[in-house]
């Protein structure tokens, strides 16, 4: 039997029968090999975006897997391609679409949230949200894809370069990722962190590490790049204590990057923006090219991804899982093994 | 006598014989003519930044006038040329200087504050501070080009571009200076102010205007970019009030300029910055060719720079007009004339 991990309501995953959908014109269908957890995932499982979902909604949107079938007028794929989704549907008619800027569309479908996501065996999406994965890429690798476009997305939008100390707040995938794609542009990253777990995790990655709850962080950034202060901040924590640091670290014109989904609105030194000329700037999702520039990162084996994967699990782990992450214990990234490979 | 206004003490103006200061090797002195009276010089009357002034201290640093002695090593000037001064003194020597940002130096001198200033007959300042003034520029606008240099570093950092539709929030003298400079850029200006007497100038100056306290600024700036949003917010008001609303106002990666001074921490929220990609940068004082734009665009007479005058005053009216400022009723800039022409 094909199966799927439905929502059914805050803290309800049911897992049951897939119900496959016949790819429309201009849709493939996917068999899912794997899909990672992410924090959405974890704030849908909460019940925080039932007003976005439709229930018995499938979700999840970090994927791997081989396209099954094709729907009429689908050029440049076929059956068995390897692929990962962007999961991406604008409208492609307002006006942030028309300016160029269509992944942050004004009426943005997020699919796994606002249509039916991956966690199933069988998944129809539209074909313009693939991207070929190469056979030298392992299906759990091709699950990191998509976070590891959100983190090449924010260092593109950075513009990080060569020689430059980057600052990341937040020892999570995400920030873990950035740290990773910066380090490979040439920066000198420094990750800053409270959970003992994700601290030492990141310093066997070779990254300089503090946790600001014992260390003056803004002290240790200014001893670091010897008085000058950090080129980039990349605020992944979220927090007030994240938001209230961010702008103790940068030189004058540096750049923040506002990577975290702030669900309060925190104090911000507007006055020391101006003091030192900084600039922030907030990187949402990824463009194309992104999901490209982490295909081809993570193929030429340089990233160390596979220490990121805590755990694989079947199907009917999910639930255990989300409650894993929810602990926020010793836990990186987790997968969803969606069917057999 | 040669006058000089000297601050005592938190809101003591003693008016008394100015102090000729013979010019140094690479300094020179000026015979003041005319010198404006900017937030800055009230925050100072109030007492603000008793911890910077030696007293009794001679403020004030929007000016013009005509050099009447030249130090040693002096090149490139002479005796009676017309100027005004880009009143800063960079270390040379510390990181944000060695970066190219001498402008906003981690040890700036701001002279005028924390070195003496032009409410004086003759003042004395290093050379390289200097701009030239054309003759054909009266040294009451010569007065403006310090304000109006302001607001081309600030219309410059924004990138402003023609066509693009440009909020001002804050509509003193720097927000209307900015307004005039951005559509003298090709871009289309509303200016958010509520103090009357100050919108109704914007208004007959030809900017699209709104009250906040009256109107609904997110709505009318949602109707006139036609569903987009803003381009460009220029923050000018420093109030809780702005900045609530500037994250409301810009289109998909929009940018927010922060101009004002932030006395207090206010909440931002970061949550808008990440939904739009949205882009903030402070902007702070000028770089030398601010200056030689401003003196540029001034020279033009394409922009209505006397409007902004709304009184000029002999030095020992400066309490007064210092009042008045404090008052923040119908005023916009208040010259005082140091000596006569």
């Amino acid at each position: 039997m094909v199966q799927a991990a439905f929502y059914e309501g805050k803290e309800q995953i049911r897992i049951g029968e897939c119900i496959p959908v016949q790819p429309a014109a201009g849709e493939v269908q996917i068999k899912v090999s794997h899909c990672g957890i992410c924090g959405t995932d974890l704030h849908l499982f909460h019940g925080k975006m039932d007003h976005r979902v439709h229930l018995p909604q499938v979700f999840g949107h970090e994927m791997s897997g081989t396209i099954t079938a094709l729907g009429e007028g689908v050029k440049g794929f076929a059956l068995g391609d390897r692929v990962t989704v962007r999961p991406l549907d604008p409208c492609g008619t307002c006006a942030a679409c028309l300016a160029g800027h269509s992944h942050i569309c004004y009426h943005l479908k997020f699919i796994g949230i606002d249509a039916p996501g991956a966690l199933q065996g069988l998944w129809t999406v539209p074909a313009h949200t693939l991207h070929r994965l190469p056979d030298s890429l392992s299906f759990k690798l091709g699950a990191l894809i998509e976070p590891l476009a959100v983190a090449s997305h924010d260092v593109r939008l950075a513009e990080v370069a060569r020689g430059e100390h980057i600052v990341v707040q937040g020892g999570g995938p995400i920030g873990v990722l950035i740290g990773l794609v910066a380090r490979s542009a040439g920066a000198k990253v420094l990750l800053s962190e409270v959970n003992p777990f994700r601290l030492q995790l990141a310093g066997e990655l070779g990254f300089e590490t503090v946790n600001p709850r014992q260390t003056d962080l803004a002290g240790y950034v200014n001893a670091w790049t010897n008085s000058a202060g950090a080129d980039v901040v990349f605020e992944v924590s979220g927090s007030a204590a994240g938001a209230e640091m961010m702008t103790k670290l940068p030189r004058t014109r540096g750049r923040i990057v506002i990577v975290a989904i702030f669900g309060e609105v925190p104090r911000v030194n507007l006055f020391q923006f101006f003091w030192r000329e900084l600039r922030l700037l907030g990187a949402r999702v990824y463009e194309p090219q992104d999901f490209e520039s982490a295909i081809s990162l993570a193929s030429s084996g340089t990233l160390p991804l596979e220490r990121l994967i805590s755990k694989v699990t079947p199907l009917d782990g999910l639930e255990a899982a989300l409650r894993q992450l929810e602990s926020g214990g010793e836990v990186m990234k987790i997968l969803v093994q969606c069917s057999q490979d």
